[in-house]
């Protein structure tokens, strides 16, 4: 990566005007203090913190914008901030700057029931909107694990367990709101369910992660409550077995909500983390959602399939307490792994490929891991191609940091060259530029940089995330 | 709008060297003839004809590369040509150049059944890629009623009838191969189901009506054939009862396929058209997708929801001739509606409201068509809130046209007054420029614009469409 020109290249502290600016605009709610910088400048990723130079929190549209138009003028980086729950160092200042935290901005703007829509401010999380529309018969099931703001939910293009039926953020946000580079207030859509009016702006800044704008609300699709649920684990000899049978359900069209995989390691970590006594062999963990009639019809369809792929005991989790506790067991899988080596830390990883290559990904992952005696567990989201492998490790021994480094950037490579994707879900932050790059090749990368020079010409929109600000290697190809 | 600075505002004709070397590239592929260049100058739209210089007819993407390449080299304009299908005045050579007719890349690329995808050159058509995959057990369901081409449904965002249950173009595909403007060949995504890596190009070029670049390879999602479909109409006593019904069943989550609705006049036409007798009312017509019970259950909620909004006899059509017979009917509902006046031009309009304000649209644009005594009908795709009304008009009357664009521009302003959009999926084209403003406001067509100079700096691509060049009124809006 090349900086040389890059106008916000070489950290510096924050001009003292700009801060006298946004100390007279915000008051308290603009901070320098060491302990707040310090959180602000780390997410869930393993990167050590690099805070920024000051925190602001922001109560309004009208805010950001002001914040954004200083910030311009100054030619000063500005971080968004949502739940901190990122993954690959989104939110690291890398350049020090404004980290601007919109977990303020929490606000419910509208509900509109009969449209199945709602609009929130950034900071609003995922289980506060589902609380908020409890009454309505309505919900919102992307469900990404971490309780993250819909704002930063946007931002990186969120999804995880309920994607296979209900798409991800890319498919359930109509509508932004977006506070531009230089400040301006725009709107990318309306609340219409389809419109082929221009260029979809709003699935410009899905997925941007803070690099073009500062998303402020969202408009998303609420879907009914379904009528009935259940959910059904069984277990398998092998991960090939587990995912031809998802293979299979998908290929007849059964309507499954979510379908996840387990292996052998997850299901003893949370065996011995949740009390469980699951068998420690693959598992695929299913819920259904429906009709009463309709969902005993696609669950006994998936025992059928699931049968002849020589699934053992298929159990039913009919009633909520016991599909509460699966499920939770499900989401403590990272922390289930935790307990396995106390005083670790854990890399998560991140890759989604075509599903019938999943099994093949899976195991020759499964291989290296085991190739290099490295603790780990791997989870999936199936029904997408998508899975995690969770890697623990004692983060001051080097040679433990490169195997864990190694696996993950040749499962990357495995599945890109699977025609997959270097991230299903999680982003690319600081930690997938290398990758993302030979996922799209230079004349695609060339493209991304023509959009993020356009939109924000000043890179100060979370610099040197994504993508480069210039690259000599990087050309078009023509 | 202004055009001073557009490199290619000036319409000239084509430089000679350029010819030269199209006509060594392409051969008999590449002509200048009168007829040829008049009847790729004009689409469905009720627009006068605008020829380009010469037409091209591409057969690789590699071919698409030099032609454009060269175009770019002479400051030439370039416009996408795939079926000729479109309404907006999407393909008119505006400024003249070459229209690249993509036609003749009409081979299937791949088909991986196992993933539920396809990768298909940009002309192969909608109804050729579902004869194509036929004995795989899948198909692709979007159907904008024209026998489009993948790539120009692509770049025009389509959708139809099967929208509600599938999504549209949007949420269906998948990746693109596309030249730019400067003729690198890129790829914006991979067959993975799901991705967070970088910014979405693929919603980039999809919806961008050849403006940014030319789609030469789609890859697009399948869906498995369903166990049973049926097919069911109902007549009632308003437009309001029926979208009514419409809206309880959405909220209901039942998975209706389709729900189309049309107003008495389009029920006139088609029962003389296609010799029917269907009570000449408001009537929907609905698909139900599922396993043989899934779909009665489906239907019989359906039915109940219905007559509870008072509609009259629920007809089912559960055998394929019927529900054939009701669907070409449908399909037919504008050339039905073409007889009543023979000698008159069509004018089809399209917009699209969140659904809770969708009656109150119809009804509103129905009492406008009335008051100008104009002869029209009303189809709607009404589970997503869109419409389109069919005027028929003398061309050579000035009042009927003025009324039907009168009666265009008043749906449309009055759907975005709603929050709805200007074009549900027919796209912008030439006549919706000044729409598209009202809709999204200065500073989001800023914003587009800063994509359109970044991606087509020279403006060669599909000049003069979706958004002028330059506008002296749209400044940021801070």
């Amino acid at each position: 990566m090349n900086d040389s020109v890059n106008p916000s290249a070489i950290k510096k502290s924050l001009p003292a005007e700009l801060l006298q600016a946004l100390q007279s605009l915000l008051e308290d709610r603009c901070t320098v203090s060491s302990a707040v910088r310090q959180h602000h400048g780390s997410d869930e990723s393993s990167y050590d913190p690099m805070p920024p130079d000051a925190v602001v929190f922001a109560q309004s549209t009208a805010e950001v914008a002001s914040i954004v138009r200083l910030c311009h003028h100054y030619g000063v980086p500005v971080i968004p901030y949502g739940a901190g729950s990122s993954l690959e160092g989104h939110i690291l200042a890398l350049r020090g700057g404004v980290c601007l935290d919109l977990s303020q901005m929490n606000k419910m703007v509208a509900v509109h029931h009969e449209d199945l829509t709602a609009t929130v401010q950034a900071g609003v999380t995922r289980k506060q909107l589902n609380l908020e529309i409890k009454d309505t018969g309505l919900f919102f099931p992307i469900d990404p694990g971490a309780d993250a703001s819909l704002g930063g939910m946007a931002a990186t293009r969120a999804s995880g367990t309920n994607a296979v039926r209900y798409g991800t953020m890319r498919e359930n946000v109509l509508a932004l709101t977006v506070v531009t580079a230089d400040g301006s207030i725009i709107k990318t859509g309306t609340r219409a369910k389809k419109s082929s009016a221009g260029y979809d702006l709003t699935r410009v800044f899905v997925g941007s992660e803070g690099t073009l704008g500062v998303i402020t609300e969202v408009t998303v699709k609420l879907y009914p409550l379904p009528e009935a649920i259940s959910a059904a684990v069984c277990s398998f000899t092998s991960a090939f077995d587990a995912v031809n049978a998802v293979i299979q359900t998908i290929q007849m069209g059964i309507p499954v909500a979510r379908v996840e995989f387990l292996d052998e390691n997850s299901v003893r970590a949370i065996n011995a983390y949740d009390k469980l006594s699951l068998p420690e062999k693959p598992l695929l963990l299913f819920e259904f959602h429906g009709s009463a009639h309709g969902v005993k019809e696609q669950a006994e369809l998936v025992q059928e399939i699931a049968a002849a792929n020589g699934a053992g005991n298929f159990e039913w989790a009919t009633q909520p307490e016991d599909r509460s506790r699966l499920w939770a067991a499900r989401h403590n899988a990272y922390f289930a792994l935790l307990q396995m080596r106390p005083g670790a830390s854990a890399i998560t990883t991140d890759c989604c490929v075509p599903i019938s290559r999943l099994a093949e990904c899976i195991i020759e992952t499964q291989l290296d891991c085991e190739r290099h005696q490295i603790l780990y567990s791997i989870i999936g989201h199936v029904g997408d191609g998508n899975f995690h492998v969770l890697m623990l490790i004692d983060p001051h021994n080097p040679v433990e940091v490169a195997n864990a480094e190694g696996i993950n950037s040749r499962m990357v490579t495995r599945a890109i060259a699977m025609d997959g994707t270097c991230t299903g879900e999680h982003g690319v932050g600081m930690h997938k530029m290398a990758f993302l790059i030979e996922e799209h090749g230079s004349g695609a990368i060339h493209m991304m940089r023509a959009l993020k020079h356009a939109f924000d010409p000043g890179n100060i929109m979370n610099p040197g995330k994504i993508i480069a600000w210039d690259d000599p290697h990087i050309q078009p190809q023509n």
